[in-house]
């Protein structure tokens, strides 16, 4: 039977589907009584979900986020479609086609990861080269870093958009290294290729988008400069070890790439490579930022609503 | 006779020679006696000045700064060089080869304005055409704009180097502009050939580097925009008038590209073209300020010594 | 058919008169169906306004903001009386008293206009004279200068606030100038009346209040500067130059009159009369804000509510 | 015997007359010899003194600061004038004409006293009149009040300082009151002559300028408050006590003064009264502040130095 | 006839009894007509309380806050429950066993004022001692010492919390102060009883927690140091007079123990004894603050929501 | 033959003996010439030293830091000792006693050392516990760690100031956890013990204090977390793994120590342990600075100079 998506369901209608449960909250009212409220969502988008009469077991049987088939009934309340639920019983991830309820990049997963496959495939420092070579022939990362988020809600965030973001900040290196002879390109390909590496640990992103506990706890940026180090540990036990200086230079860029103490860099750029992965970095991230804010703002005014993160609003009125 | 260059002036020497004057200040002793100090410069350095048993009429015939024929002698003062200075007589600027006081772009500034030229003619949108070749029609302009610093002393802080600024500046947004199809290209690459234009009236460089009263009373930033309104009027009066909306968004992009308030600037970006203006301008001024404090270290530490401006010392020591 | 004020407007009644029609929105409900949300004012208040079952179409004819004939019924809605419309109709503005929609300045109009006048007048400097009698004679912007608000929101913001505000700046300096005689009362003077004159052009309001797309990416202190030198351009057409410094001693003025940068000056004070007209600024400015935020204050509780922009609450009983 | 003026005094010459020495500092050369380093100033400016070969002995019986009859010679050392100290011989302070050795208001200073005395005469509010009579009628602290500086440094730093900053204010608040008739007038003009009253005891001026112990410790602002306190006990005391809202509300102008936290105010204004105490302040400080800076710069460029409190040069360039 | 507590009353219940009544606000719906909105509270919650149809005069017989004897009935308006309210009678306070209504230190309230006493009897220095006498031996301060609260929410929120607070600090001072010998013990100590002792003043407590006028105006920091001086005048007037040295190094202790003076310090910390005061004090509110999230978060989630002003969310999964 | 103490050289004298050299710089005159300044040290002071007509070669010959024989003479040169040196020699810094050379913690470093193990000892959970083991039976690590200074200048900056920083904030722990019983104990002393581990490998300590390169690339944070991981995986090849949880809470603790993002710390406390550590931390550091303030400074004086990372003067005088 074809999947009812959220966006087809009207009011007063019996619902009877699997969906993506996110955030469940166990609340009680003001007489003490106790109910779920939670989202339903697939890719179509979300609405309340309301669980009246519940229990600390139903709550904690409930998927944080996940899958459940949820029964109920659809209504309107105060204006948005909201679902009561009767029951929801949890449905196993493994069965499910995750591109059906999580955003994607539209960009080609494929050729994008093999346009970063030749990009760092030429660097031409033989340690670099080697260490990166580890990272790219290690299958099971690089699954991750093909799926992974580029962030919880600011920019690139959708399935492969790690991707796509490595991928735009190595094309943009690659085309502006040239006109910089003085820095090295080498590190500057390792840096962008490395740079959040730790992501894929940071982020979980086989059901909904959420921080796991050690990503929570650690961070990507630690976690990427962990990931270099075990990298280079084995490359050293095989015989080929990463000269120091090698590393430090290249966990330097990992650990300033935010550029600001603010920003959670526990080390500000001190190299010409870092300080251009630090400003790529920032100018791409940007660039999706400003440009997705613009094409999603509904209606046709020539501004965009507030944007906090960037203290402004967006005008949008193109002179061409 | 051949000018005498300060490098090579030994203690103890007769001075007789041409130098550029900078900073006068007239000071008294504790004993009330005046004197007057000042820096005696050409291109290959410069050494402190001083004219004893001065007064208030010497003080005021003095270039601030500008050119005078010194004469004194040589001194070693606390471990640094020093003329006493007997005779300072005002020389016209006119009769001096700037080159030969100043530092010079390593670039070749025909060639850059040339590509300058190539790069802001490819701008389709009609308006935006016209304007910029009102400014490129404006020779009197354009030869201070070839000849203008970047600024007086973090980056480009030479002759030409605003052009050079200017024209890396270009060439990045030429490379990467293909790479953001949303952005509108014409207005990146008109905003970036006119961001720093007022600082050809905001810095005096025809003597020594510095601001002009109008310059810090003004800035350069609202210099800019007064610019371009003034060549929008030209044009309005030949009957080829600027839209409304192509002169605001320029001069925002112009108003925003310091990118926060608290360095200057009164608007914050907000449009993809500001952004990407401002970006480029950091990166750009960035690159050249760490490769060149990078390359101007003495000595073979692995370190330079600490850059306020950029909280850090600048590891330089390459692992190609 | 006299007006049917919103005051006035009962629960459950039927309604088809004029309304002032601010921000609406075309949103959809979970379901995907469209609707329009907006406001619906007078001068004696504002209710929400709902379009269900709207459609692109509707929500493009209406005025953002603007003049509307709305057909449609009164009914409480989560203790907030709202009004369902069936049917909105553009009115021409130009058919409206604007003062029946907007506040409006509680003092005399004419007299403060006649007391700028005679302050400005006293003005004695010759050239900052002709500059001010420039804009005194500019009868259509004299216009808009009698009529545009303060600003939006924080302090004057009402019709004949911006003349009201400019008006007390005036009687400010006119008493204290006397106390500090090195201060130059001409150019404290000039800047007062023309500190905030791109407000004229920065915001709209004919209608409701609100920015206009140059004012959102020029600024009033970007476009003062350029009335300034609009003005400066005819003189010197007629033959009358003003003098550079007189131009940028001014425009220095405005350029730093909000202070620091990060309240969007491009200049911070540099002479003691942009630091007289800053305070004074400042000082009418707070004035008028805390002693409104006092007498607004509902009920008779010793303090007001929290003032997030004064970052306090304030207490308003007095001692008297 | 006249007073040899510091300014009087030529290299080379025996030295032996009473000077005010100022921060008398122990230090050790490398080689662990100890000398004293120190100020020697009159009114007409100060030296620097040493005395070499020195002793913990000497150094504790030295005034710091105070009064000393100075034995020694003068020297030219490093471009500056210097007296290298044989004896240094405490004098009595009681026997000093203080006016000799310390700047000084250039206003009368009975005439300014007399008019604070009306001004707050012109008090209304019964108790607040009684609690400005206890403080007027306080012939010792008003001794004090007529004598003690405004600052160390920054603005009114002169004897007489104080009483005219507090004079000026009151002066400006008496011309603009009437402008704003919602604001308490007797509040306003009983904190501005109370605001800074604290300073009595805070700093001592008796000999230099210095920050008593107390004062360090606790501060004007303490000071002040606990000072209003005592004369309310007092006043109670004799069967006339002082509302606990008329003393909450005159302390809170005292500790709101500043304006903000980050400038030592542990509450911000939350009256109209308190902000208008304010800002006058703060006008009248940078008037003094600026138009010293200004006078007080040698030479004739149109731009003071750089002063580091206010983020700027100053121009001074008059258009009149 | 027993309290019928608020977690009791079910939706639909006529409700008669007595309540807390905390923030009445007066509001007009848009329509103009006038109702009360105000929480109702017990020790087991707080509900919305609603008076429609009200009046000036309804308004300002309630108590703001206080306790009232509400009769009405109970609904569930938007998921919460809500009391439409046909009379509110104010209640004496004096006959309302405040422990009913508002939260309580769950530790022995005698048993911790004991341990004061001694930890505070153990002090040395005469002078101190005698002024912590005055303190402790002011029962009536002491009662109210025993009951007020640490703060209005963020730690130590709860009738008995400032002296939870003062004990723990004590305890915690009592088991380091060994280990810095160098800190003299008993101004720690003393400093320690008595940093917040002006929240007695500043707080009122009696029946909800709310700022008294007096608190918001003058703030319980410059409150404390009142106080010292007041029981100092005191014993000075009993021929024990306190030297200036010892309170004033005290009295800095209390200006400056929020460490910073954007916390509202008007001092920062320049004694060994300030800074371990300071350390104490934020180390103690933060635990108990931190350790009060963890427990309160409902839900087995291992972390808690989002914590404003520690800006992290927190983790509470333990390792043990 | 005895070294010459750098306190015991008097002016004029022959200098022949070892001292420890830092700093060199390669200077030119302005008349070109190369010379070098260094400071010639040892624990009883330092000086400077003079290297004329230096050359690139000697330069780079000489250490930086380490011993050199120093052959020179000693002068007086603008108030300060210096060494004009004819000669200076490396020294192989193994023959040198390093402890007559840099200051010293003046605690047992066995007994320290001895306590901390007894500490850590009591640690009970047995995943930390081995961890830990990990640590304490690394010779080599244990050997630095009872060897490196605390940091380069703020506080515990001598051989051994780890150790007794660490020490002390593990006595402070123990002593005040019983306090806190709710928070985990075993978390913190690792946590404490574990804190600054990194220092070993950021700092220099074996000749002169100074930052390694991989230090300042990578930071003592990342470094002590890289630690943990190595020490994990290492126990992890033994058949002994540590949970991530454990790992990572361990790790938050080190991350977030430095309290706030702009102290370096890329992550801020989200646990009762990591803010307690950070506490301890912040306390114990606090304490060891300013009473090396108060005891440091030479004469009388009941203040301190200004202590600029501390924003103010200490008060020193004890009312004990």
């Amino acid at each position: 039977m074809a999947h009812k998506f959220i966006s087809e369901i009207a009011p007063g209608e019996v619902v009877d589907d699997i969906y993506l449960v996110k955030e469940p909250i166990l609340r009680s009212t003001s007489r003490g009584d106790l109910y779920i409220a939670m989202f339903i969502c697939d890719k179509t988008g979300q609405m309340n979900g309301r669980v009246w009469q519940a229990s600390e077991a139903m709550y904690k049987e409930l998927p944080k986020p996940g899958y459940a088939r949820i029964k109920g009934r659809s209504e309107v309340y105060q204006n948005q479609m909201q679902i009561v639920i009767n029951i929801a019983t949890v449905v196993d991830a493994k069965k499910i086609k995750v591109e059906d309820f999580l955003a994607h990049t539209d960009k080609d997963v494929d050729k994008m990861f093999e346009d970063v496959m030749q990009m760092v495939g030429g660097i031409k420092n033989k340690q670099l080269r080697q260490l990166m070579d580890a990272f790219l022939g290690d299958e099971k990362l690089m699954g991750k870093f093909r799926s992974c988020p580029g962030g919880m809600s600011m920019h690139h965030d959708c399935i492969g958009g790690l991707l796509e973001h490595t991928w735009n900040m190595l094309r943009v290196a690659s085309a502006i290294l040239p006109l910089y002879p003085q820095v090295q390109a080498d590190l500057v390909l390792a840096g962008i290729f490395i740079h959040d590496m730790g992501k894929t640990e940071e982020l979980a992103f086989d059901t909904a988008f959420s921080y796991t506990d050690s990503g929570q706890l650690i961070g990507h940026i630690t976690k990427t400069v962990l990931m270099i180090h075990k990298k280079a540990d084995a490359l050293a036990g095989k015989g080929t070890p990463i000269d120091a200086q090698v590393l430090d230079t290249l966990s330097h860029i990992v650990l300033s790439h935010h550029g600001e103490y603010e920003f959670g860099s526990p080390k500000i750029p001190a190299t010409a490579e870092a300080f251009m992965v630090y400003y790529i970095d920032d100018l791409d991230a940007k660039m999706n930022q400003v440009t997705h804010l613009i094409e999603d703002e509904r209606g046709d005014s020539n501004w965009t609503g507030w944007q906090k993160p960037l203290e402004t609003k967006l005008y949008r009125k193109r002179i061409e």
